[in-house]
């Protein structure tokens, strides 16, 4: 794949724009469908083809790129009638990098597998700035050759790409990233919190804490925004509970029980209950601010 | 307190032998107390001067550091019949660098005060290997000019010191820094849980994962002793526990709730219960790894 390929991209939000930016300055050729086209506009500008469906997509493309929003849209693009399955040509390569099921993955994966498609999930973390900078973790799942043959355009979107194992491990590694963060966003509200009500200045706290064993990129880069007030997303409150979600639900068919995972979760619903869904996630300090 | 002074030192555990032995070092004159003499024989050799209690430690010297074991030991040496406070001099100083009690250290900094002693809360961060290296993060509670005084002691015996306010500021920011860690360690726990029930190999996922929002301390620091199976403390669960009972106590007089700190400590209450104290704080990993 270092050749340019056309490349089909699906879900032209806040991270697709940037990825398909860059897919399309190193030089592919990119068909593009979202569900409000006006957000492909500026995508669009730079030189990408319309399409008017997924499946239209999928049709033109040696490898679809799909980055929507929940399982249900995975789901649907990838499954339904007319959709990227039923249309993409056989020896292609299908990439979902939407946060989503593991279970779903091996299923897309399966019904690729059938149809002589390979079929890759690959979520990735580092938000919006690390899309726009090119500088994604990339956690990978899938069989290897097709990782190797597909690497090279991860390389244009990414900098830090993993292979985790078979169909499904790239979502698996994505929620022990996302497990990991539930607790650690408690463990920093809780530390400022406590700051706070005992009469410290936080900010001189973390002066203190923050290199140290407590130290966290939340604590380092979340907490500074609690302090100022700043809510702003960086990070959805609405999409991490979609992830915890997930992550829960696949801990319980694994029958594992994660009561740190559970108890984040149970606390972010409260948040978006009190209207906080739009949030980014370091806004779980408002149900300790109340406290204080 | 650049020129030599007589500093007393009580508590010569696995914390305090390096730290009295920096203050040798540095040239000061050391005069030690501990509960086992035998724990001090290595600091005597060093030239320290053995005293029979901790009244007669503090009866020498100008400045007189503690690093004991629970609350009740701080007030015990401090507040007992012939303890500290009735045998320090007018004009010296006391510093309990014990993770204690704020409560307490606001007790001791006015039953000092009332007899011309400065008195300062000082606990650490760093463990064993900071204190060996004298690279602790020392956080200090109490006066401005007695802090001043004092700053050229604790540079001999850490590298990033901070006044935090009043007399129990140090105890309360380490207090913050034990709440920080606790849902960390959930955190990484149950992160690293989930990747093995998913049959991730977790040494792969922490190549994602570490270096992005899900990052700290703990996932690199601890997360690699995990999966090797090493539950060596470094921090002693029992130590830790008592850490989260200060901090849980000290948060319910100020009504705050903290529902991650009270199950961080439920579970490690847990793990204690099941034998594990004398492990380090990672061994939290014990009551996951029964249901991979």
């Amino acid at each position: 794949m270092s050749e340019k390929a056309v490349i089909g991209f699906i879900g032209i939000g806040v991270m697709g724009r940037s990825m398909a930016g860059h897919l399309l300055a190193a030089g592919h050729e990119v068909h593009a469908y979202t569900r409000t086209k006006e957000k492909a506009q500026s995508l669009l500008d730079q030189g990408a083809v319309w399409q008017d469906s997924p499946g239209a997509v999928a049709a033109q493309a040696d490898v679809t790129i799909t980055i929507v929003g929940f399982p249900r849209d995975v789901e649907a693009v990838y499954l339904g009638e007319g959709g990227i399955l039923d249309r993409a040509r056989s020896g292609s390569t299908v990439i979902d990098m939407t946060t989503s099921s593991p279970d779903l993955a091996v299923t897309i994966y399966q019904a690729a597998k059938a149809k002589g498609i390979a079929s890759i999930d690959a979520p990735v973390s580092g938000g919006d700035i690390g899309a726009r900078e090119a500088r994604l973790s990339i956690m990978v799942g899938g069989d290897v050759d097709a990782f190797e043959r597909i690497k090279p355009i991860f390389e244009i979107m990414g900098k830090n790409i993993v292979l985790q194992g078979g169909a499904g491990s790239g979502q698996h590694t994505k929620m022990s990233n996302q497990v990991a963060i539930a607790s650690g966003m408690m463990a920093i509200c809780e530390a400022m919190a406590y700051a706070k009500k005992s009469g410290l200045d936080p900010e001189t706290v973390l002066k203190s804490i923050e290199s140290g064993a407590a130290g966290s990129w939340s604590l380092s880069n979340l907490a500074p925004r609690i302090l100022k007030g700043d809510y702003a997303p960086g990070f959805f409150v609405k999409h991490f509970l979609k992830d915890m979600g997930i992550a829960i639900e696949s801990a319980e068919r694994m029958k594992l029980e994660l009561p740190g995972l559970a108890l984040a979760k149970k606390l972010y619903e409260k948040l978006a209950a009190e209207g906080g869904e739009n949030d980014g996630t370091q806004a779980l300090f408002r149900l300790y601010e109340k406290q204080l």
